[in-house]
């Protein structure tokens, strides 16, 4: 960050392209190292300190009948996150990558656990099929304890968050957003989830273009923020939040699975209405760890591209579908490998290798 | 491994299949999950301890004008190697990798570099235009300094091992002995490499088209060591020795891109003519990092599929083609993550979480 002269996407490429390799043969791990140094505004970029931050939350559209699990599992789930048991825990300690749990909205008295964020907006968000899921003032206050988590990472040094979620009825919510934002049918916009039968999946459809009836219509002009507040979750709006302020501090964004892929989605629809800045700051920020198995992340990817460009492309395409930030967990190691790539190869001219 | 139950198929997928996640969410890491556990007989199989061996040789049919470069930069990028500023170097130091660079046929006095290890068996293979690329002997102390590496690995009490390669005009040899061990015509198996122009592609074509003439039809059998021998490389055939010796040590094997790939295939080849066993021991080490952008790479792994089964399904695909075991090592977090989750997941029990 001490380079007098700003990082282009010339400066960039010219740097990677003197590395010793064949022009072009790191693939998308050069694509990344461009983009880390324009971001980082140095050709010496560093993805040394990362987190995950796991926003957890209930949904009150779970009494519809949509999850495979009970809605005491987002408890039991976010006790296990603090003993430090769960998926996101053990692949995180796997790759150096810190973990802060956030209980944005549990239907539990979790103030005893000590190794949780405690930022409960409400018990759950509302029943969207009997009133908007949050108020606004709800709404403001789930999106600002996302952002309070990416302005501690900042403070703390982390270089690159990652976005991930815990909250039984929360692939209903997502695609609810996704369905009101891109104005796509339940018959796109919902998967299995955790794996519910052909029942659960014809009522969670059902649930779904219920909702788009309700809240979709109301105007012509789509306002993201509305469309979040009215039919989604008090963890997605956490995560738009920590995308925001994560951009706007200029610190590297990964985009977990399905659910977070569309809080991203929505926060950058609303940098879109609010700020050319705020959008140019996602664009530059953002990264997408892999490609879910969970139906409806593939639209999701495609709108997020329309808004943010190249980096909706995903890293990694295992047949993951759990959530918890474990997929941007995993694409952490890739970015961290990226930057040495830029920070430490020698050139030809370096190492004194004959270039053809 | 000190467990007094056999770990198989069965007993590893229930025990993924008991870790708080719903069934199968890890898509492709419960896979690698469970093969680690059968791997090492441990249902808390140890990712750890990881390295990658680059071999480094140069090849006789440079002569014919089919690379890029000049022969000089093998021994160029070896020294590089030496001092720490190729790709795999800084890939490896980002994700705590040893690198073991092994001389085993670079033109060039090397014998002063400190942290090489020198097995040279000759200054670079035949040009196989002219005559058989190895002698019998050549080959044989090929394979053996491939083996002696690994040895050293499991000695060391490597968990992993990445393999890797650098050679000036050894995609023209992978891609000749591809063509031999599938008998398809240089159209399918020959690329681009580091980048060449249309004439060398069309010299590069035409030689391993004449090779095969050569060589192809000596007899009915398909002998892959004969192949191998005739138109491989040195470091190919290392690559292929210590392919052998690790899945012996039952130690996981990574193969790299096409040419560690071709290599790779030609040592489950070479089990399958020789022992039951060893085939059965290579389809139980060898997981395959990534999808190279090298044009007969899909081909090498299907034919690996063939011998190997669903293992040769690869990792990544990061549109890579740079060699030297960089994907190799960045397939290991993958790895490490897998065992990672087999070993200190909770269980729905262990963590009182409901099952549904």
């Amino acid at each position: 960050m001490t380079d007098v002269t700003a990082v282009t996407r010339e400066s960039a490429q010219l740097a990677i392209d003197a590395k010793t390799k064949p022009l072009g043969a790191l693939g998308r791990l050069e694509e990344i190292a461009v983009r880390l140094a324009i971001l980082q505004q140095t050709p010496s970029p560093t993805i040394e300190r990362t987190r995950v931050c796991v926003f957890a939350a209930d949904h009150g559209v779970v009494d519809e009948g949509v999850s495979a699990y009970p809605r005491a599992v987002t408890a039991e789930m976010t006790r296990n996150f603090d003993r430090g048991g769960a998926a996101i825990n053990v692949i995180a300690r796997a790759n150096s990558i810190d973990v802060e749990v956030v209980d944005v909205g549990v239907d539990a008295e979790l103030g005893t656990l000590a190794n949780i964020r405690h930022a409960k907006v409400r018990r759950g968000s509302r029943n969207f099929l009997l009133e908007p899921a949050m108020t606004r003032e709800e709404l403001d206050a789930a999106l600002a304890a996302g952002a309070s988590s990416a302005r501690a990472a900042a403070d703390s040094g982390v270089h690159a968050l990652g976005l991930g979620e815990m909250g039984i009825g929360n692939t209903t919510s997502a695609a609810a957003l996704l369905s009101a934002l891109t104005r796509q049918s339940a018959a796109i916009t919902v998967g299995r989830g955790t794996g519910i039968t052909d029942e659960a999946m014809a009522r969670k459809r059902a649930v779904v273009d219920r909702a788009l009836q309700l809240y979709g219509n109301r105007s012509e002009e789509r306002d993201a923020r509305e469309c979040l507040r009215c039919v989604g979750g008090l963890e997605l709006a956490a995560i738009a939040g920590a995308a925001l302020e994560a951009a706007r501090q200029q610190m590297v964004v990964i985009a977990d699975g399905f659910i977070s892929t569309v809080s991203v989605l929505c926060a950058a629809a609303i940098a879109a209405d609010e700020s050319v800045e705020l959008l140019s700051a996602m664009r530059a920020a953002v990264f997408f760890a892999h490609r879910s198995a969970e139906c409806g992340h593939g639209l999701a990817l495609e709108a997020c591209q329309a808004l943010l460009g190249e980096s909706a492309r995903p890293l990694l395409d295992l047949d993951m579908r759990l959530g918890e930030g474990t997929g941007a967990a995993l694409a952490m190691p890739l970015l961290r490998s990226a930057a040495a790539v830029m920070r430490e190869m020698a050139t030809f001219a370096s190492a004194g290798v004959s270039r053809d």
